[in-house]
């Protein structure tokens, strides 16, 4: 999950001064968003600040953030799909990259650094549904009615973060991760068939790098089936799955997740309790790396998010 | 699912002439849309057309369809909660008894009626929110920070939908559905401890009727095996669910679904093939209601849902 946030009054000071997508194309104050939960909380890993749709925008798709990604003309033609351009990311978005170096530079040895994408299919859903909608209706039923531009468009955005991802890596990122915020809102005919082909290609294109590659599969707990078909090191499961049904279902992955961000709102005691839960849930490290199962939302009191890194510290020292 | 909508000409018609809150509140209007599909398509039932807001007008509650339902005051505190009038339906909303006599009179005697009301969770996920949003982070923190008053509101949310639905059935349901829209916001510790109880108290008010209970829940996947512990007759699932693993986890109840709506846009062997897979999966009726696993949305040409119901017919004659 996005660690920089509104939840931090020093990311509200940034931003005060800098939009959403000029942040994204600074690579000092992309950094220093970056760092600012590195500061403030014990956190065991570090992800760069940046949005899944900045490799878009390289690619030549004029966009907003209005806060979500509104697309000036939404893709719904095999000859818009043809006229989107390759990612080159030293060309379109070396200001990533200079993040991602100042960033390396800037935290502590033992806290590394992920890299992160958007999956094909949830690009895609942006790309065609041209703004944010609650049931993207928009891009599932382009799918159906127009198969052969969706799969060539999905292709395309797989090449895209291939490269994108690799020039992550090669600027210091030692970890890689492709969020699918939006495949949960595919049956499990479709993930198979639309959203998973492109994730393994990308995923296959990423496996000589050595570094650990990370699934973040939102809403998908009804397909982790399927899931445990890609060739990843780990799964991110949102807070609606229960561990350790999830454990057994991807063998030979690690999961990663899955308390309820809701739950920063409970009183201590019960956000230790449920804390343990997950903890209970998932069963023996290694194997289950503690995470929200979701984003932090703007209204979260830092200071439960203190209380969390210390719980989870306490209760998992060797 | 509603069967009345947007997607039909002769509705559009209807809503040219009168709003959406009106429309629930005129009995010969809303008995009308109700039996429009039924004249159209060969539906082997029919549900009335109204919303699930509706008895909390009745309450008291003063809100506004947008096209989602907006609360004038949301509810957060106790005194909000104890200052909601118990539901007297016929004082209340005499009108849905009303429209149900009407379209019961209209109905072809082989169609059965079906009433229903939303979930207590649902009802309370828009009436502590106020407005629809994407992730009603308003009442899954609520529910954390105020736990009292929330089991309050629940409960007595859970009174009035018994009286709701037994009034329906009084004046001619012939089958009672629950809509669970919101159930898939919780993860399995809150949706056991938080929605379940109130939908367990509805059923168990409800059972002495004799007519088949059908709780539809929507994006509950990760929860089947709770969901197991209902009294209900029918389980409906949205299209995320496996059908074969779904009717293992729900021993004894019949499983109704789950279509993705959005297959209605591909052509018409793509979605005879979805069909079939739907009806392989649910495995040998009885036990399987076919249904969409969503509703329809306004963009569906009609003929696709002809197309749907014969085959659907064609496929499983005796």
């Amino acid at each position: 999950m996005r660690q920089a946030g509104r939840y931090l009054p020093e990311y509200r000071e940034v931003r005060a001064k800098v939009g959403f997508s000029e942040l994204t194309r600074s690579p000092e104050l992309a950094a220093e968003v970056t760092l600012q939960p590195i500061r403030r909380f014990a956190f065991d890993a570090s992800i760069i600040f940046s949005d899944i749709m900045v490799p878009l925008e390289g690619m030549g798709i004029d966009l907003d953030y209005a806060p979500g990604p509104v697309i000036a003309e939404p893709i719904r033609t095999m000859k818009q799909v043809e006229e989107m351009r390759s990612l080159e990311p030293q060309r379109d978005v070396p200001f990533v990259m200079e993040a991602i170096r100042l960033t390396r530079a800037g935290l502590p040895a033992h806290v590394p650094l992920i890299g992160f994408a958007g999956s094909p299919f949830t690009l895609f859903a942006y790309l065609v549904a041209g703004k944010p909608s609650k049931e993207f209706a928009v891009p599932r039923s382009f799918l159906h009615a127009e198969p052969q531009v969706s799969a060539r468009l999905l292709e395309k955005l797989a090449d895209a973060m291939i490269v994108y991802l690799r020039a992550q890596a090669a600027a210091g990122a030692q970890a890689l991760m492709l969020f699918e915020s939006w495949g949960g809102l595919l049956g499990p005919y479709d993930f198979r068939h639309v959203a998973l082909p492109p994730v393994k290609r990308i995923f296959d294109g990423l496996k000589d790098l050595g570094v650990p590659l990370i699934y973040f599969a939102n809403n998908c707990g009804t397909v982790l089936d399927i899931i445990s078909e890609l060739p990843v090191d780990v799964v991110g499961v949102d807070w609606r799955v229960p561990l350790a049904g999830a454990r057994k279902l991807l063998p030979g992955k690690a999961i990663q997740g899955n308390l309820d961000p809701a739950v920063l709102f409970a009183p201590k005691a019960t956000l230790e309790k449920r804390i343990d839960d997950v903890l209970a849930d998932a069963g023996p490290a290694p194997g289950h790396i503690f995470n929200l199962g979701h984003g932090i939302w703007p209204e979260v009191d830092p200071d439960a998010i203190t209380r969390l890194v210390d719980y989870v510290h306490e209760r998992t020292a060797k």
